[in-house]
């Protein structure tokens, strides 16, 4: 974890890049790539605007959570507000947009928290995350097709589930994982 | 969280699927769905066997961690041994062998922590966290073309590294988040 200087002897470089799938949702690109050992290499992988994700936390210490259905995995999951970063968008403004839409709070207190990467082997998404403080309930407004239900849990019994596997989402126990020692400390 | 019985009141149901990109690694589908307002939605997702992602602990105390480069996102990245399923294989052999080809042990105790979800937006794949305790080096034997760095953290750097941004990796965080309070406990 050393700096290592200009060239990462790890580096795979970048030889040819197309896009292989441009989706409605999913962008898809095919590249070559020129690897530690001379030879040649095909990478797939999903490009991705980026999002937010946001422990919002409540006047009594609740946790704002989202029970959202998961449609790749045919199931619902409860996760943190999230969302993707419109082209252009600030991350802040994007994280302040996106706790008022789904969750119907303002929060008066914004604290970055770090960056997460969710799937480093076939997407270039990153994750931003906050914690959020001295909310105000405004009303939500859902993006159209968009359903979800709204949930509270302490910070204990959100541990506590990620511990037993009701909380399995990724960007979800990053975000607690980063937010926890703040909210005790 | 409760039991909400048979049917999920968020649920999206499947209306037709296709395959609209069978890549060399990535496989993309796209569904149309009914929602829950009774109208039509679109859903394209990745295709993913799942992986499996292990904390291993040396001898000393020390967790093993590989410095792999991901080409996404043009940088390595600091995360715990992982890899794919094989068709067929169980999740404990597929441990077995990962950190066996990635990182060069066998463990004589292994526990199963439990299964995270990276990108449960756009894809479905899951990823079974595993502790491996005992070790004995027999050495590594990587895949063509598979090319990292091997490094040990303590608990406590581990831990660190995720507050202050060098680990974020999300299955890294997730089996970070169910290995240590064991590791402690």
């Amino acid at each position: 974890m050393s700096d290592r200087g200009q060239r990462d002897p790890l580096e795979e470089v970048e030889l040819t890049s197309e896009m292989v799938f441009d989706g409605c949702l999913l962008k898809v690109r095919r590249d070559t790539v020129g690897l530690p050992d001379g030879k040649e290499g095909v990478r797939e992988y999903v490009r991705h605007p980026g999002a937010v994700a946001i422990v919002a936390v409540l006047p009594d210490g609740g946790l704002i959570f989202e029970r959202q259905y998961r449609y790749p995995l045919r199931r619902a999951f409860v996760e943190v507000p999230a969302g993707k970063i419109d082209p252009g968008e600030d991350i802040l403004a994007c994280a302040i947009r996106e706790l008022r839409e789904e969750a119907g709070y303002e929060a008066a207190d914004w604290r970055h928290l770090g960056v997460m990467h969710p799937c480093i082997g076939y997407a270039d998404e990153r994750i931003e995350l906050f914690l959020a403080r001295e909310l105000r309930h405004v009303g939500n407004a859902l993006d159209e097709g968009e359903f979800l239900e709204l949930l509270t849990l302490s910070p204990d019994e959100a541990e506590a589930a990620v511990h037993d596997g009701r909380i399995t989402d990724g960007k979800t126990i990053a975000a607690l994982f980063r937010a926890l020692p703040l909210l005790r400390g």
